[in-house]
């Protein structure tokens, strides 16, 4: 059972087209690589700008043994913030959202504003000059109304996501879009197993019959052909438009954060993510009626979208440590939309309730068998090709690390 | 405290006669061996045949990351699989126990057929031939009636022990055993203090009352061979023969999985291992009547069995990491005994349910202590013989370990 | 983030005047380095000699993996031996205080004695020596009634801390005074960020506003000079005398172990530590009134007294692991005070309980903000001058693992 390979050999070991090999997931050394390379160097969604509305308004987003805040400053500015006091490194805020004009680290009393300059510490020496001390930056940036935070020093561009989602994206207003509900999964598995999970719709069938009586991923081509094609059908009078967008992994353009969008018909009769297909909450933006799909977005590594006609679910997946993870799911609707009048908010969150709690299990059942000695990388199915690239991607950054060359 | 000696001098310092030094139980390192060379190379109880006997019937067993299904094919066959889906490497089969025509993977959909072959993959690629992917197997195999399985790949052989212990077995006849009861505990320690504890009685007197009232093995050797003597003097009449068999641990034949057999008297007016000392359960198997004695047998290195005249009790060590553990007991009787009639199935399990509860304490106690920087090895008593002459064979197994040589 | 400094430089890279770098919390190669170096060679209060008044009075400390039996012995002398059995290492006693003529290991029945010696093992071999098996010797020691152990063995001396402390020490008369409460508080935290947090009041206004309230350490030096006057004019009609001694951290005497003394005035009306500042206890010893004031004593690293005129708070820092600490503390009043009649229990426990709650949380989010990759050590303020300087002690004596030369 001795695995001498080093990270690099393992690396090169390593089969397109088959699942990652165990050390990927079991390996203390690979998952600080995957930290340092992967997922502290990419974007990750942390809100809607609805949810940074008014000066003060902030939120905090953690990954790891990371927490950042991000606040819309009293200037108007939107910024992120390390959550971690300058003086003695305690965190500063320990809310998870609100309004304020300044932060106060809770430890000795360092008073910071929504800046992120500190703004008073008492009995500091008199050499001690408070401008050097402000709250560390986070990369943060707006994708159409999308928060994304990068704790990493040099973050991929997002302009090219920008640029050309930006069609794609405008019938759903996402500005306007509002926080209706959200809600953390906590996962006992390492983080990659949850992401691969997302990305395939193989499982829909056997683990998801709530999810798979109304959406069509699971079809084979020819089947998932036709109910697409009566979509697209009804997609110009509903106000959208077609596009197939696939610019992440490896095909993302150089320099960018990748990012893909493309819209996929549900089942006939079924018009939302509803519990019976019917509407549940007003039509997004300039939405003009239900064209019975929902458009997948992705941007970035852990950040992934599902627009409905009426509603968008957002999800993020971060590690908590090798292997535990969370998975992060927020539900969004028109801005002006009224709970309990214009929507119900435990039914909005039925469908992908029941949903990450199935994968949940399916994805710890999964990470039991991964560690056994027995399991050997398997060849992925047709219908994993996502997952597939978002693998080969993974391995393509890990691969950078200069460690490794 | 700075140990800087390497595993092989560690082997090579420790004095037979004492016990085992601080690092053989908390040193990582050793723990990996340990799994490699003698955990899973070894044979571990899965199962009495009558729990495998129609086809379909399966049984799943644990062992650290390991997970294995026993199943009784539709063709009659008994076999072992590692539950490891070859797909993505899911936990094939959730249920501890039952019957079934096939193994659906929870995840993918995956089918198995009970004799392992993959019968059922979706959307796989044109290349993929079903036939590649059949769950792996894991060795099974038996000794009159009792079903044990190896992860290793080329485990020992059980030929020894089935010839040797067929005549001492005979008269229980093991193969016609029903399971009455089974319980797992959890221990908070290394597996290795858990599997000494059961190997010695040397704590039965000041640690359990209520098996010291009945067992005889705390005694002392005069005293011991009082009691021993009238029950021999039972023995022919009751159907049974005396054996004393020692070929585990060094003693061990060649290429052989170790075993042993013998029969100890209990206390007089005790005839079983029950509350009372009164019969508990009918007879096993050819058993004419209570001699007053309890078989001892060991089958490899963690399973263990305890044969009264009329309930055998079985019991398993398995490690879960390094500091923790679980003891897994099994309850048998007559394959026709009915519970609540013949049997109550409360009172079978008191005697090694409260006995297992109170090791399980000293256990932990003993881990604590053994994990301070004051521990040093200590001299066994007279009787803890077994528990020293297991310690000399595993040490023995783990310095064949090729990166130690 | 690789940081591939060895520790020897990384304490060199240590700027005094600066909080720790976060490798000194987090990296286990350095937690083992402080048990070695700090942790096992000082000593560490283990309760009052009042505790120890009869010949068999005994009481079990705790540090890390550790476990020590103080304990007098039958022929009146106080002894403490470590808490793990000759033979197979369990723990011997697993009461946490009582008074007994003997201690029976749970496991295998061994007996020692109250000066150690085994008196009791059964069935060992012939060759087997009782007296070569006494349980391992801790040191203890005492200063004026206070208690202390070290698990390593050559403790620097307490003869300094004797001497210079007994003047001050005398009015309070420790020896006679008795525990009246006593509570263990786990910090889900490195042990370092709670012996810090104890030995600044940097953190006492925005963090404690009941301590705050009558406490003066976090004024400014001006502030504090004032009422520190007023108190030292009623010193003497109190039978107390000012001094002010600081022989611990770098100032420690050579061979010796390091000890302060000083006495601070609280805030104006309040007498002593209770919910509103008046007396809450008969007067300790010699004291002849309220002073308002309160003496802080430091002896050795991890324990701390807090000297009331009618009560005292020990407080002592423990590891568990490296990212789990503990806090026990402990309430003294005279030795013939009676609860209900003379102080209320509840009542005296209350200032220390809800700032060691407070305490608890602080230092828990501080430990979570020191684990991010944007922590950065940071500036002391001048109200932690005291924090200062035993951070430089703890990297002196690191520095003298012969591991780093």
């Amino acid at each position: 059972m001795h695995d001498n390979r080093n990270i690099r050999e393992l690396i090169a070991c390593q089969k397109p087209g088959w699942s990652l090999e165990q050390r990927f997931y079991t390996d203390p050394d690979i998952y600080q690589l995957e930290l340092d390379r992967v997922l502290m160097r990419n974007w990750m969604f942390a809100g809607n700008v609805s949810e940074f509305a008014e000066p003060g308004d902030f939120k905090v987003s953690r990954m790891a043994h990371e927490s950042a805040i991000v606040v819309r400053g009293q200037d108007g500015e939107l910024r992120a913030f390390a959550n971690v006091c300058r003086h003695r490194g305690s965190l500063v805020c320990l809310e998870n959202e609100g309004n304020t004009r300044k932060f106060t680290c809770p430890y000795h009393g360092w008073v910071y504003d929504t800046t992120g300059r500190l703004i008073g510490a008492r009995n500091m020496p008199e050499t001690f000059s408070r401008s050097d001390y402000g709250l560390r930056q986070v990369s943060v940036d707006t994708v159409h109304g999308l928060v994304f935070i990068c704790f990493g020093d040099n973050p991929p561009s997002l302009s090219a996501a920008r640029d050309e989602l930006a069609e794609p994206m405008r019938p759903f207003d996402f500005p306007d879009l509002k926080v209706a509900a959200s809600k953390t999964y906590p996962i006992a598995a390492n983080w990659k197993l949850a992401v691969e999970n997302y990305q395939e719709c193989y499982h829909c069938a056997p683990a998801h019959p709530d999810y798979a009586k109304m959406h069509t991923l699971m079809l084979d081509d020819a089947k998932y052909a036709r109910v697409q094609k009566n979509m697209l059908a009804r997609l110009e009078a509903c106000g959208l438009k077609e596009f197939q967008i696939r610019k992440n992994d490896m095909h993302t353009p150089d320099g960018q954060q990748g990012y893909t969008y493309w819209r996929s018909a549900m089942f006939e009769g079924y018009l939302t993510g509803s519990r019976d297909g019917q509407p549940i909450a007003p039509l997004l933006g300039d939405v003009k009626g239900y064209d019975g799909g929902a458009s997948d977005i992705a941007i970035g590594p852990v950040s992934y979208f599902l627009v409905y006609s009426d509603h968008v679910v957002g999800y993020v997946f971060t590690p908590v440590d090798r292997g535990h993870c969370e998975c992060s799911v927020t539900w969004l609707v028109r801005g002006d939309a009224r709970d309990g009048v214009d929507y119900n908010r435990e039914e909005l969150m039925w469908l992908w309730d029941v949903t990450t709690l199935a994968d949940e299990k399916i994805i710890v059942d999964n990470w039991k068998g991964v560690q056994s000695r027995f399991y050997r990388p398997g060849p992925f199915s047709l219908m994993e090709q996502w997952e597939s690239g978002w693998v080969q991607w993974l391995l393509h950054e890990l691969r950078k690390a200069p460690q490794l060359l």
